[in-house]
């Protein structure tokens, strides 16, 4: 088959919001110095943060077949397990495709961004499972990751 | 502490070379239509490819901290498992840092490549284990991962 | 005259479409050789058409005066003559200007990735004839180009 | 607070205009030079506007907290005082949010082009005085500056 | 073959030159007005310029496969015959790989601008023959296009 | 004078910085929510300098004859008075040109993202005077501004 973004043209414009997951394993001494702002590179959360808002809103520069999308809303949160960095993406938009690649671009860099800056004292961290949690609007309705 | 470039104004440039892996886990239906070529958008690998090539090009302008660089390779190869698409990047240049998060970038920009071309057959695909594989070059010495 | 967008504040958004074609004249070993998909830097019309598709989307950054525009088909076409590949790029969108210049940097921008593959086994290759094929919508009406 | 895009998703589209404004201050000697086009990297205004355009419509990309918008017109103006010129830019919009970030980014890269271009004469030039001039549209009402 | 970008690694930085030619084929009309700067969305030759050598340095965002390279020097000529506009450029670098796609790029960037510049008066503008010139450097030596 | 890029091949490559400073003004209930962290878009002064150190990579991106370089160092400071904010941005590098734009640019955005995270609170915020401070490297030497 032949390369092309999917004709969206007949579509309506409706309110999309979807939410994406990643989760960043680290270890404990690293979650610590991360927690008590004592990174060498700065801030890491607050890096990973703007980082993700800004990957949000070039999802379509780096995915050959995405639609670009006037973006209404992007944030990002993080929880901290004794090992992890769970980090969570929300994009919204009114328009005619979904912004799911938009949460998942969102969170992907914003791993990627802690990844950076905790590489010098670990180079064993994984960055593990990006997932969509959640996406609304559109014809084809909802959708909720089970589990 | 302020984020700040690391200052890498007095290493030397040395040859560096980086390889990392991200894991998509799909259902054995969307496999086959990926090996057979039949997907609505296009030939999934074909585009994972080109845009991982690319995105390790922009990885100084998506994470913050991260050194722009002359690239003087960049390569992305895919595995086949029952239920799973292995990327591997590698990613080569002669500079003052590490290629290590343009190998990251640019397998995490694959995998998602492949989620959204494949997002119209199912929601619950999951991006795993976006690792570094291998590093070499630079005083840190190599590093080549466990397991 | 002072350079500045034309002010389409008060137009209506409309469907639009763009078709434009490009051509490149190459030698017949090298159209073999692109057929059987046998080229160093790998498959060529894959990466003409990621990177046309690509470029579609980055057009108002490429071109000063040219507005800004959600893009909802980006399509590319080759066909072959015996020593030419005949690009043709397809672009909708609705919006308040058309998309004649993203169709015409689409095909462009092909016709540039297929010098860039090829151009180790000839540099007399010669990109000719971009031109725009046809365009509907706005208050301009169609345009189709003859003969 | 955690940093994100304001959710401006229960907005309604409206018409939408800003205009910026700032000084360069630089030494007679070059306003002269500029104003004879006799400057060895070029026209400078001519280059400060087209650099100011293209920069508006990149304002998302450079400010993690702009949303992206659909841009209907960027205009910039230039006026000679002896020793600066005032750079003045407009722009328009239909959208959720303002256009104020993008007048101001679009006449600061201006100043910054006259600066790049002049610097070869005097490092002692100053850009000052980057001000909202006026901004029309949105619940807020409008805003233009006293004095 | 898989699409990768060609390993420079083992190559040596010399220096590298290329010029390309674009070629715009416009009525007489258009032409006259363009000389006399009297074109609605401002200065058609200042524009080109200023596109053209910003995309020289987006070159590798363009084209999947193309080195980043650092530019030093990047210049557009244009020449009236009574019904085209010829481009030319020139780009200089000191690389491991040549520059004939920034050249490339760079004078069809130029045509594009112009050709957007103009549409409103004709759309049955050409852009014909992009050509490379000739390049210098590197271990294939030089080429210089005969006639 | 034509537009056109500086020739740099013949030059050296040498250590260069470039320190240069933009001052906010704002008013003193602002500077006050900005100390405490209670902004609605989150903490001003980590946005700033992450859009700050992103944009100086873009430099030559944003303005046409700009060099585009190996940024070896970017940071950026901020120092609050009672009723401004004084940023100071620091750029290193190893080439054939300065870094003084890199460090304008830098500055200004980190202004510019200051004003955009505030202006919700106050229109009148003023961007004052952008300055290089100094500059150290190449052969034309050093520069510190008087006063």
């Amino acid at each position: 088959m032949k390369s092309q973004m999917i004709d969206v043209g007949n579509k309506r414009k409706t309110k999309r919001m979807a939410r994406a997951q990643s989760i960043v394993k680290l270890n404990k001494e690293i979650i610590k110095r991360i927690k008590n702002d004592n990174m060498p590179k700065g801030n890491v959360l607050e890096n990973a943060r703007v980082a993700a808002i800004l990957a949000a809103k070039k999802t379509s520069n780096l995915l050959p077949l995405c639609h670009n999308l006037e973006l209404e809303y992007a944030g990002i949160d993080f929880k901290f397990t004794p090992d992890t960095i769970v980090v969570e993406s929300l994009i919204k938009s009114t328009g005619k495709t979904g912004v799911e690649m938009e949460a998942m671009v969102s969170c992907s860099v914003a791993a990627l961004t802690i990844y950076d800056m905790c590489k010098m004292f670990s180079k064993d961290i994984v960055i593990e499972k990006i997932i969509l949690l959640e996406k609304r609007g559109g014809k084809s309705g909802g959708y909720v990751r089970k589990g």
